[in-house]
């Protein structure tokens, strides 16, 4: 037998030694890890930053994620947020607090979905800095930073009436994952472990908010908490309405029919109100030649009785809060 | 009676929105908190990133910290970090969890000390962006961004042997207040109030950070962790080793003896290695004229048998460890 080393067995700088052996550098980066700060090139004069945070039992379940799919997910969430912004992300610091008797592994293997992230969501980005910390429960924190490259960011108040709603990336497909877990249907899950998967490891089209700024995108968000939720949001800060057209949804609801089957529920609500696709939606002016990815979903119209129209009724602003669950 | 709103009565939104609306807005931010992310400006075409993590019972206790303290306090750790690289605190983002029962007024006391401390401690520093979450404990975890103004950054790896080594800020002081509090002497807490506050609410000597890289600093950290500790770190980033002179500590011993002599504690335990004043420790050449905060306690010497002498004793490494405590 051997020992099971912990946190608290290998103490905070073996242990933060081990983990950030594993991870990718920042193509960014100045000074990297190890200082009392690090220094990240932001050859445009700006910098965007966003944070995000994941708790245990109200974010994520350890049952259900592994540590290598925590630290993937904690990349997806904060890069697509920059990608929000049309801008690409160039450096992470990541705050981890754990219980002290975690195993080194689970660390390590959390290193590990951070720079598997980081290499294939946003290649060129990488963690410059971090903290950990024993915890009762388990807590990851990130800030992500990009650069915008010259360009203007991409903001949530810009949407025009008359622009093309769009979408780059699925729709409801973590809700669905999440809904696969939640049921404990041992063989819907298997069934459907790439769905599952989408809520393990989520895909952001992190590319895609570049693609969306150049082409000229009025407005653009990611999609954390869901369609009705996240497109209020964008009518809102516009003094806009949006329209959707619930037949330009029937894409992203058929390939959630079979398991919405499987476990007795309806794919629509998931496409709705589902969110941790962290896909992006986006406005485009008429003129607009949209990058292939986006898949137009609505219309911005004049600032109606709702924010959200599905077809001609007020759409409920059903989704995430991350306080009340 | 009036009904006692806390975040899980009022919802993520409603909270955020009366905690933003408290806070204080950056000089540097070009777009601020809303969107997807916050644009900073970095006109030097660079920034610096550090993050710090406080957590419930581990890093601070409720019955001793008020919200207020706890929001001072975690702007203060992060900006003596951006501080301790020779750079200006611009920007803050603050991942805060807390149990869903928590009173709102809790969050705006809150608020109220991180804007009072970037007022006090860092001017033109704002937080520009955060996530607020359900956890079971009270977790603080920000990341703090800073301007070189054109200068180089001051690491931890430049000291050279004969540099004058020396200490702007208090030693000792931040762990003689959690001495008090634990001792649960309540005549000695009220009669070294300003000590027990040190604790509650550090003053790190933020500007002095700037001072010391225009003065030329080969070397420079943030105390955190404790002199011990902290000096080794220095020491082994620069392949030296430091010579800490016992006589130039009596200073900062002295102003501490009252409160030791109050709970039989020993001061100077205080000062070698009690860390969290988040004072600076730099080293500057022998013809470098210091800024006047700074007092010397030291010089640094070839690598000998150990990363940090006092007088010709090694010193062992002593401090806080974020895991073990």
């Amino acid at each position: 037998m051997t020992h099971t080393e912990t946190i608290r067995t290998l103490g905070e700088n073996e242990s933060l030694k081990r983990t950030i052996a594993r991870l990718n550098s920042s193509d960014h980066a100045l000074v990297g890890p190890g200082d009392d700060s690090a220094v990240i090139a932001a050859p445009d004069g700006r910098f965007v930053v966003t944070t995000d945070t994941m708790i245990e039992d109200h974010d994520f379940k350890l049952d259900w994620s592994t540590g290598y799919d925590l630290g993937w997910k904690a990349v997806a969430s904060n890069v697509a947020d920059v990608a929000a912004m049309g801008a690409v992300p160039t450096a992470l610091v990541v705050a981890l607090a754990v219980p002290a008797d975690t195993e080194i592994s689970w660390l390590e293997a959390f290193a590990d979905g951070l720079r598997d992230a980081c290499q294939k969501l946003a290649p060129g980005c990488g963690v410059v800095g971090g903290d950990l910390a024993a915890a009762n429960q388990v807590m990851i924190s990130v800030a992500a930073h990009g650069s915008l490259e010259g360009r203007e960011p991409v903001l949530r108040s810009g949407a025009q009436v008359g622009d093309i709603v769009a979408v780059a990336g699925t729709l409801g497909r973590a809700a669905a994952g999440l809904a696969l877990l939640q049921s404990g249907n041992t063989d819907a899950i298997n069934s459907y472990d790439a769905v599952v998967n989408t809520q393990r490891r989520p895909n952001p089209p992190v590319a895609e908010g570049v693609a969306a700024a150049i082409a000229g995108a009025t407005s653009m968000l990611d999609l954390s908490d869901g369609l009705a939720k996240d497109a209020a949001r964008i009518a809102k800060a516009s003094g806009v309405s949006i329209q959707i057209d619930r037949l330009q949804l029937q894409g992203f609801e058929a390939i959630l029919e079979e398991p919405a089957r499987a476990i007795e529920a309806n794919e629509f609500d998931w496409v709705i109100g589902g969110g941790e696709d962290h896909s992006l939606l986006a406005t485009f002016s008429p003129e607009a030649k949209l990058p292939r990815t986006f898949k137009p979903i609505g219309v911005v119209i004049p600032a109606g009785p709702a924010p959200v129209l599905l077809g001609l009724q007020p759409l409920p602003e059903h989704g995430w809060d991350s306080v009340r669950g």
